[in-house]
């Protein structure tokens, strides 16, 4: 078997494969953070590559994928190009992925109630009459501050420690007590600080929180790619990926795990605390990657009847999922609701306090799968609704994730403009700008009740002409162009296609009809809802007016729409700082009903209705 | 830095070692069984071996421990002598140490109370309307069964294997339960069969017995010596090694589990069972066996106050202690009392049910440390009495331990007689052919008061002058003859020289003495005792007689002396078969009351008067 140095640009990272290996491999071996938005199926042409040394034959898929002038610029897709020689592989501009991640979050009042305490014990000292053994002296001593000598526990590993520690500090410690059990002990009087970190895993990108126990007091956010994105961007390809891949699941856990230890390290620097200082973690995330960070199959969500493994809250060591914190940490797992409602909408719920609301909102979490919850204190119901990956831009032609590069938003005035993340030349669109740009065309009448773009002759409106300019052909179909080829950062001219429009109704649709079924299954029309609460990244910068427009929301509900922020990462911080939220969450978990659009009677013709648009 | 080959004979066991290695090292290297009595201090002199190829010059200390004709002989001590060149080795004949392990022991009547359960659970299948996760249906079954929902847990590791187990069982599985926990579940129905061991770790051996949890029949019985005796024969030199040498606490826990585990596959195997259907394992050992055991480091037992580190029972997960059972498998670990009374001692009494006797009765279990209990229902006491390693046949001059080749008892008939543990040429003399020995020499009055030799014109018996040609001189003092050097198995004489019986002296010294000091504290002579029950491999081979007439146990209770067997590994296995009875060690450890003989006041004399012997 032969071996090749492939060289990646900029940068100079070499990294020697195996003959045969793709690139995405090479680059996975090298530890290059790449965004794979089909997962590397080679279905989306999105990770265009350009080989400046070693150039070989394109396959016939990169032949169907790539344009002829792209083939002759050397551009080839990494994800099909395996490697036979020594190459040197020039990577695009947009290599660096700078998310906009959404970091704010609204916050509400709640009670600070670590799980974990701390106490500062004076052990007694050893006599020979007694025997008192350290473990008994050490109880005794927890005693006298409150606790139940026939409660108290520990482990081996703290057992082990004890002598060490007792006799170090001369019998002054602090022990770290989760319940009744000493979770830590700790040298001298150390009960000043306890820090945690709060984490949101999404399918995407990992936000993680870190706070401090006593004053709930944010120290410092961190955030990445989650870098099972290499192995597949949506939570199918992660759930084949884990069932069908050697050591799957186990490969998928360790880069999850690996993550999130080093987004601890980046954390503690940024706040200049230790990680030795973190005793408590929570975890808020879908049910897949629920499971996934714990190493547990999520096979069954894939398959009908689409069951979560595991449901309910689990508290658990860090060190079983060797989490780089304090030995004494716990790890708290917020619980599922179902297979396609997680942890996350949970923790949604938790910030938003729907159980507790005296009115009927209505909460929407928009991403490849939209968790939507509709109720109040008196129910709650939920579902799941497959939109699929076009609000995140995948795809949708000139579709790209938020950002550096994307545009954001498009506002049909004279002529029309945009917003381009970072300010640079755009390179494609990201969601808010596809719900903009549609909903424009909605409104001028360049689209029809369908979603077919009109023809100029065919177009009634005066106020569409001024972008006649706009409407082009594309492989032989309608399209609206948003930029010209020439000012564009990659070349190529930036614009909706039909297609993206049929994409984006599926999508639409997909939501609308949750909204619609949750709202019969409930006995409510639009207008009993009070409020609509927007979470997420998508739902904190899409244009509400554009969301009801294209009917994504019902559009009577357009004044009564609140963007709430990253609300998962909200509720994972309240399960970490008040064992009463994180109880809480139980109990919404268990409440809310949930249900199954899929066997909803009459769901194909609520979803086929609600992918038209409404045409005034 | 050069390496040379060492074979050992017989065998060809070849090793390579570093240049300056011992070759105890290299025994160690090439994993061969070896008892070093003094732990290979250069002290005992035991460890002689033939160099038969590569032989070198003595060092000083191995001209002083040797004789010339055994010098001239190639014999060298494996601890002292350092490899320079390749070198073969030959070890003598008792290499294969063949010990005369106590097995068979006394039980009594109890409950059979095992602490985990089989459950045999059908788990609902899963819907898509109810969503209901894999645990919560599995809860819910375990529910039916009177489990209470609330607190029913697992962990993380079952979690993993739960939707793999049910799906490949069709719902159909056996928990394996532990109080509210599920530790384990199993495809189908495996409710029928539940193993565990009993362990007893004993300074020198371990004892394993396999039992069906369910009817308490004791399936097959294993034994090794104690792999530690590399580091060290006795407690004190594994607490140093322990404390002192580099990852001496580590290496110390890996070879007893290591021993443990072979163990537990040779009595598998015995079986006809497998090590998967081992569910629970109980270890009853001394306090520095318990913690190493356990990994924790056991330094505060060497020092004054002399305190454990634990004392309490404790109940661990087999895979904390990498033992090689199922993966749902318990250990118990039964409690101590004090640093130098342990759960060996606890397992003891547990075993006579001392807690529960009308009448005051005496228990002694006589080693290196001997531990010695006093009481009844009423109330109880207990000490260690340091009594060295005579009764082991360490420090003897033709001491061994009680295996092939020992002479175990003597008889004064008209000529010296004497039986040999498996009926071959004479090697030496264990604990209980001393006993005699020096006891017929107090009866016949060759010993004073004191404890020194007469000469053959001093005795003033008739029926010692047969011995006349057994009373020698030996390096300048007395000595007498038990076999002329022709007879024996290595070709030395075998004989009880003056520092033999000193030796002897101290160590029953401090047993009589710790025995008179029980009595003093718990208020009674030695006729209110009403039995004296002796545990141990040593206290079952030992003439009851000898053992009085040397003033080892009050003379007025020779009639009264009852062998229990190894008492501990019964109170071992109670403790795995029954919830109750582990319980009840707990309560027997708290009540016990520990005497500190080095604290006691008048010990020393009382010490000095115990050492005399009871001339009549």
């Amino acid at each position: 078997m032969n071996y090749y140095n492939v060289v990646f640009q900029p940068g100079d990272v070499v990294v020697e494969v195996m003959e045969g290996s793709t690139l995405k491999e090479a680059m996975t071996d090298a530890g290059l953070e790449f965004d794979f938005l089909c997962g590397g199926r080679g279905t989306c042409g999105k990770c265009r590559v350009r080989i400046s040394k070693g150039l070989t034959m394109p396959v016939t898929r990169e032949q169907e994928m790539l344009q002829a002038k792209e083939l002759d610029g050397s551009i080839r897709l990494a994800c099909l190009t395996t490697v036979h020689n020594d190459l040197t592989v020039e990577l695009p501009n947009q290599k660096k992925l700078q998310h906009n991640i959404l970091m704010a979050s609204d916050e509400r009042a709640f009670q600070i109630e670590p799980q974990l305490h701390k106490v500062f014990i004076e052990v007694d000292k050893p006599t020979r009459e007694t025997q008192s053994s350290d473990w008994r002296r050490l109880k005794k001593s927890l005693v006298k501050q409150g606790y139940m000598d026939s409660e108290l526990g520990s482990t081996v590993s703290i057992l082990r420690q004890m002598p060490d520690v007792l006799r170090g500090a001369n019998n002054r410690i602090t022990a770290v007590m989760y319940e009744n059990k000493v979770a830590g002990i700790e040298a001298q009087d150390s009960t000043k600080t306890m820090h945690g970190m709060a984490f949101d895993i999404g399918t995407t990108t990992i936000v993680g929180y870190l706070l401090d126990l006593y004053s709930g007091k944010e120290l410092s956010v961190v955030s990445t790619l989650n870098p099972q994105t290499t192995f597949g961007a949506d939570v199918i390809s992660r759930l084949t990926f884990a069932s069908h891949e050697e050591n799957g699941l186990m490969k998928l856990q360790d880069v999850v795990i690996e993550a999130i230890n080093k987004l601890i390290v980046e954390a503690v620097q940024k706040a200049s605390v230790t990680q030795n200082q973190i005793y408590g973690i929570s975890i808020a995330g879908n049910t897949c990657m629920h499971h996934l960070f714990l190493g547990i199959n999520p096979q069954s969500i894939a398959v009908s009847p689409y069951v979560p493994a595991l449901s309910e809250p689990l508290i658990l060591d860090a060190s079983e999922l060797k989490l780089s914190i304090n030995q004494a940490g716990k790890v708290f797992m917020l619980p599922n609701i179902a297979g396609f409602v997680g942890a996350d909408t949970v923790a949604v719920l938790l910030a938003t306090e729907l159980d507790r609301s005296e009115d009927i909102k209505l909460v929407i979490d928009i991403g490849t799968n939209g968790e939507i919850a509709l109720g109040s204190r008196e129910k709650m119901v939920a579902c799941s609704a497959a939109a699929g990956p076009a609000f995140e831009g995948a795809q949708i032609s000139s579709g790209m994730r938020g950002a550096v590069g994307a545009i954001d938003h498009v506002y049909y005035r004279d002529k029309l403009e945009y917003s381009v993340i970072g300010g640079g030349e755009p390179l494609g669109i990201c969601g808010s700008a596809l719900l903009d740009a549609v909903a424009g065309l909605v409104e001028l009448g360049i689209l029809n009740k369908r979603g077919k773009i009109l023809a100029f002759e065919q177009l009634t409106n005066p106020a569409a002409h001024r972008f006649k300019e706009n409407l082009i052909q594309f492989e032989g179909q309608g399209a609206f162009l948003l930029t010209e080829a020439g000012i564009t950062g990659h070349g190529r001219p930036i614009m909706i296609t039909q297609s993206d429009i049929r994409e984006l109704q599926m999508a639409k649709g997909a939501m609308a009809a949750g909204v619609r079924v949750l709202m019969e299954t409930y006995g409510i029309q639009a207008q009993d809802i009070k409020e609509v609460l927007l979470a997420g990244a998508f739902g904190n910068y899409l244009n509400p007016h554009s969301a009801c427009v294209i009917g994504l929301i019902p559009s009577e509900l357009e004044s009564k729409i609140r963007m709430i922020g990253n609300a998962a990462g909200t509720g994972a911080k309240l399960a970490l700082l008040s064992l009463s939220e994180f109880r809480r969450a139980k109990d919404i978990a268990e409440v809310v009903k949930f249900v199954e659009l899929g066997s909803y009677p009459r769901f194909n013709s609520i979803f086929g209705e609600c992918t038209y648009f409404n045409i005034k």
